[in-house]
């Protein structure tokens, strides 16, 4: 039982036929599927997923990690604290946030809070533009079985021919360019697109840009944090989830207010 | 059990005293050790990890992620396999590697192997440079329990005042800059390095050069795959640890060779 719970948790959203536990432990499929049944209870018990089990000859078990409501509130009451710690404010009414992002489980548990949110979607891949979005993408990539596909400011020689557009920042105005490697997605694939921070959404929309040209499209987005600082009217995207909200940064009274982001409410 | 072997999984290198076990589950610590040897058990005998036991007031359990020799050699034999196909080749000699590196679960592997490899060293945190090498330090972070710090190309406004060095990249004898922010490492860190690629060793060499500005020290070094066509005495370092070697790229002939690094000599 101890084997099959690791065995489950490595390999989430992996179908494992039952035979492959039969053959492990050379035990008969009916005392499997009694530890399995054992197992779920405990995973729904104590927020760590779901076991779906399919039945018949191209069936078996499939593990879906899933946070539960508890885990899920405990998580954003943890980063809406630590976002308001008061020395973040940086230059500009920056946010320094890479100690957060540094932390791998920390990003796990968001990874696992994003895997929750689009668990039910149909999505290849997810994808991030680099730098600091890249945890939380691996996080969730991990968690829902899927590749991560990482959009770089310029073109490298080690990326092969590349499609490279321009985007407007909104928070700047300024003009960028984000560049993908031709090999790094499948025309027509299903994106996840996820990153730690979001403003007016400029660069998520260059992203969303970026895949039309490879005739791929938004499965959906997810940032760990919004600005609450954007006039709705400017806001370049309407459909995303955000972890947290950041209403108010007063650089002057040293004071920063944090909020739990749409996915709560 | 179920739930003792997950809570395990969940956090490595984290002593766990028996007495969090025994409130949880309402039971004797007795019967906590006698499930925790069960557990033991099958950790080593499926090449998990270890789980130590530490007695006393300030004991408890601490789950040690330790990959086997089995699952290591069946990891780098993946790994070659991979890394041989010609079609990677790209002008210039150069090998395309991001589809590898945009897999959770095979960075996980990647990062276990290297953090069963430094498991008995004094660390206090993974470092790397962006970009590629990003998941590599978050998989042997998370296994490992440690934070990851990022050093960056350009300084950004979100990180902060920060320290610039110039590092000359022994592949190209080019001059480059990185950067670290002032806030992301603490004077006197004991720091693992890693990072997906080493030719010469300039760029780790750049890092090592960083860390003595912040009186950090190297732990250790680990690169998932080292270029075997750099003669020894070019090496700017030489106590590392790679897990895959590139012993020749034939562009001409698409043909390339690649064997297990010197973590399996």
């Amino acid at each position: 039982m101890v084997e099959m719970t690791q065995y489950l948790l490595a390999r989430p959203h992996q179908l494992i036929p039952l035979t492959t536990f039969a053959q492990r432990y050379g035990a008969a499929k009916s005392s499997i599927s009694e530890d399995l049944g054992i197992i779920k209870e405990v995973f729904e018990e104590e927020g760590t997923g779901e076991l779906q089990t399919l039945a018949g000859a191209a069936g078996g078990v499939r593990y879906i990690p899933k946070m539960g409501k508890e885990q899920a509130l405990d998580f954003v009451d943890r980063l809406c604290v630590k976002l308001s710690e008061p020395e973040r404010i940086l230059p500009g009414g920056y946010l320094y946030m890479s100690d957060l992002l540094g932390l791998p489980g920390f990003m796990q548990e968001a990874g696992k809070l994003f895997a929750t949110a689009f668990a039910g979607k149909d999505i290849d891949c997810v994808m991030t533009v680099e730098t600091k979005g890249i945890p939380l993408a691996y996080a969730t990539g991990a968690e829902l079985n899927l590749p991560v596909v990482l959009v770089r400011r310029d073109h490298q020689v080690t990326e092969g021919s590349a499609v490279s557009i321009n985007y407007v920042s909104g928070s700047h105005k300024s003009l960028h360019t984000m560049t993908l490697s031709r090999r790094a997605l499948k025309e027509k694939s299903k994106v996840l697109i996820v990153d730690d921070f979001m403003k007016a959404g400029g660069t998520i929309q260059g992203m969303v840009d970026l895949l039309a040209e490879f005739n791929a499209t938004v499965a959906g987005v997810g940032v760990l944090v919004e600005s609450g600082e954007v006039e709705s009217g400017q806001r370049l995207l309407q459909d995303y989830i955000s972890l947290a909200t950041l209403t108010a940064v007063d650089a002057k009274e040293k004071e920063i207010s944090v909020a739990p982001g749409n996915y709560f409410s």
